[in-house]
């Protein structure tokens, strides 16, 4: 790790900022005052995933700060101004998933982040501090809490600052208003007067406090004794020109007709005997290792092939193999290992449900959507079914398996499940689906329960395939983008479901304005000492 | 009327959209196939609130189309493509706010729209219908809904579209995807088992059916029966130079500063003696004359004044006059005229709240923030108040007086108050401001509950008043227009509220992207024959 330091002490651990300011992802910018890029990001989502499998005996994370006078200064400026739109849209995204993944530690697993503030906590800082649960401001004259993107760079705080702002810290809206309009931040006891931190604490009793709250909250806490974690061990993955192998999935990439496939391979050992066994194997175990690699995969995808339009989920194994997989977790759901890995699939999943890309699923024979993989039915935008024997195909007749995991293991961001977003209309139709659980259900069954879009036997299948990924290629990609960001979430919203689909949205818009990215906007002029220069209309 | 015709028939009133191709708001494209613009959807919006005041004998309106073969081919698309970014924008709101208008007519009234579709109904053209509450489609073959927007412009149904047919008619997101997906659209019972329509009629028994449903639908509503409206006569209002006057409301323009100060006189009269003086004075009455006045003049500085970037509301009057001006029609509450007062009220300070302007309330002497009028405050991004006497002043000290209907008569978007929406974090802060109900507060006693944001006194109120609206001047507008859209809505999410703050947000961002508007974009090249050219970069 080049950015980022963890001083374990048994349920507590420390978390240190500590940026090289050499070591930025890419060239022509300086990481300076524990400003952070992608590279950056990364490593900490690393790190935080790593606290649940490798560090279970963790049960509070106090962020801080390793440098003398700063917290954190945000997002680097240089970096945002010289990116393409689409590299701050994807940059944007990852740190916001990264940031929800603090606070779904403490929801999945117990493990709560606390945030000790010492110095300048700016931007993107006071960002990762709100993504923290518990806020501790030293008191003195250098350390403040801001988010002065609007006056400074005619931005928004996007990731999650104005909606955790809101929703999570409920500021009340006018001192919301004055707050974001202030470059310095507020200060002291001020800044706990307007619910900004939990804590201001003199200089002098900081460290002391900090520590005693850190205790305090592990005594607190619900998470079980767990006296060692597994290793997540590096990824077994190859790249070629076309696409990449993983040992459990597979992404190749046409080019030409902007599409990859990613098949994901079902289990091809049998269950661990119990949770020991499953312990034993690890991070080898399929259930995890399809997760990472699934994970993984849709990354790749995201940040470093934009040119590809669609992605089409195929899966080939056995589907009583998954199901019993998955069902040797769920029976162990307060195992903390079984818990873990049933969290990361549920976050991998939001993962894919939040991915701007069109999204396909084709059921093929010798697929196993069953329980976990079935999930991915529901998060593309529409799926394909084969009906019936083709010729020449002797794979087993394509199925679909649902599990009791399908019913609550799983949410969306909306906290609904799939199946209860995708029946919003008609929820009887999810109760009906329950008494399917454990059924395999072939196409005409499947498509009548409305688990699939089409069910096409041998005659149609490649014709209408074919079809629907042509036209899908020929559309607008930005029309797609906010298509899906609307049809994808029915229902109810979250705060979670709000920073994508509400502040997302309007920062994606304000990344286009001259006003922000022109060549006299504010992002190019950061750090001149001349303001950016607006056209001043209204909009 | 120019592109509007209502047939009044007792409880029934049918609405026959006619509009008149060669009568567009602005010079260069031709309103074919009952396409539309602003002009179209001003007199559709004036026609929506006439029906309340002026005919509340209708229960039930039938929105239908005049042209032989089309319903409506929804925004006109060479006005779209030759608008300015800034008019695509208020355009989409305000059409939103006018299709709001529909669903809010059977909420507050029980006046309930239905649809007869009957030829080509596509993109803004079945946003018409969502908007209703009961679709009916003829069954022939050129009968069709369709939503075309992706595929054929590269933008989205952004008038509701996306959102009513996830939320409202929650259609299942991949049949949603596909019917989003094709031009042509959906017919006859495949419309029906998807969701998108309540009912599919042969043509034949078309007419017949439709009023048959409409006498249903009025036997069945619980509208009072009303035998007489009151008449909405032409508003006072006079242009000049730097603003406007209406008898209660004055606009007035500062264009160096980019400011619009609104302020609103209170009644001047006694309330009237009952609801029988009230409906005699009709749209004389202070409490519905001021309403549509300050209504008016939102919509003014929207459309006419974009250079405008803050709004200051003030006001001067008597508090208990306004107190007692809302009071009447509080206590006849059951009375329609006072009903639809009240609502009407509702309605424009939602106006308010969604106006991408900067507000600020600026709390003087002399002042009557009371009931319907204190909403303002906290409608707006933030208040100052004035503090203690002032030099030379001698107008009555500043105060807010609250009302009943400050705790439920004008919800916002999300369906809770505005002061829930405040204190949506200290929750108890509401139940404390009740027992000051009637009560008048002077300005360090509203700062102390929270109500205004500052209260300064004679010696600071200039500077610091001047302080803010400069600085407020100096920021990006599109930062401000982005920062106020998250902040001012925290809380729930309603369908209202998803319309505006997601689907409005991802369509301004592509109402941005060259793919749409650029040269070779969709929009500019619709009816050429040829498609737009895309980049196919995924963002």
């Amino acid at each position: 790790m080049k950015h980022w330091r963890v001083d374990y002490d048994g349920p507590v651990a420390n978390l240190y900022m500590d940026v090289d300011e050499t070591a930025g992802l890419f060239e022509g910018y300086e990481l300076k005052l524990n400003s952070y890029d992608l590279g950056v990001d990364i490593e900490l989502a690393d790190i935080v995933q790593r606290m649940r499998f490798e560090h279970p005996e963790v049960k509070v994370v106090v962020m801080r700060s390793a440098k003398e006078k700063v917290f954190c200064a945000g997002a680097n400026i240089r970096m945002l101004g010289g990116a393409a739109h689409a590299h701050k849209v994807n940059f944007c995204k990852f740190t916001n998933e990264t940031r929800n993944t603090f606070e779904a530690a403490l929801a999945d697993s117990g493990q709560n982040y606390i945030c000790a503030v010492r110095g300048a906590c700016a931007g993107g800082g006071y960002e990762l501090a709100l993504a923290c649960n518990h806020i501790m401001l030293t008191d003195d004259s250098t350390s403040s809490v801001a988010l002065p993107e609007v006056p400074l760079l005619a931005v928004l705080p996007g990731t999650g600052g104005l909606t955790r702002v809101t929703d999570k810290r409920k500021v009340r809206r006018d001192l919301a208003d004055v707050f974001c309009s202030v470059e310095e931040g507020v200060k002291g006891k001020r800044a706990l007067q307007w619910r900004l931190v939990d804590e201001v604490i003199a200089n002098s009793k900081f460290d002391d406090t900090v520590a005693e709250r850190a205790r305090e909250f592990a005594a607190a806490s619900s998470k079980p004794e767990v006296d060692r974690g597994i290793v997540l061990t590096p990824l077994s993955r190859q790249f070629s020109e076309d696409g990449v192998t993983y040992s459990t999935v597979e992404v190749s990439i046409d080019r030409t007709a902007r599409r990859a496939t990613i098949t994901i391979a079902g289990p091809d050992t049998d269950t661990p005997a119990d949770m020991d066994a499953f312990t034993t194997l690890g991070a080898d175990a399929w259930m995890l290792r399809c997760a990472r690699e699934l994970d993984d995969a849709i990354l790749h995808l995201r940040s470093n092939e934009d040119q590809i339009g669609l992605i089409a989920f195929q899966t080939q194994g056995d589907p009583e193999k998954v199901m019993a997989h998955e069902a040797l977790l769920r029976s162990n759901a307060d195992h903390w290992l079984a818990n873990e890995v049933l969290q990361m699939w549920k976050r991998v999943l939001k993962r894919v449900d939040m991915t701007s890309r069109s999204l396909v699923a084709l059921v093929e024979h010798g697929s196993c959507f069953a329980g976990p993989l079935a999930e991915l039915l529901w998060a593309v935008d529409r799926s394909y079914m084969m009906l019936d024997a083709f010729d020449g195909d002797n794979r087993h007749l394509a199925s679909i398996t649902l599990s009791d995991g399908n019913f609550g293991l799983y949410p969306m961001g909306n906290d609904l499940t799939r199946l209860q977003t995708r029946f919003l209309g008609t929820p009887e139709q999810v109760d009906e689906l329950r008494a399917q659980i454990g059924k395999p259900m072939e196409a005409d069954e499947a498509e009548e329960m409305g688990l699939v879009t089409y069910a096409y036997d041998d005659i149609d299948w490649d014709d209408e395939v074919r079809l629907f990924m042509e036209e899908r290629a020929s559309f607008s990609p930005d029309a797609m983008t906010g298509m899906e960001a609307n049809l994808r979430f029915a229902g109810p919203e979250t705060m979670e479901t709000r920073i994508f689909g509400r502040l997302t949205a309007w920062q994606n818009w304000i990344f286009q304005r001259p006003n922000a990215v022109g060549p006299d906007g504010a992002l190019q002029r950061y750090g001149t000492g001349v303001r950016g220069e607006y056209n001043m209309q209204r909009v």
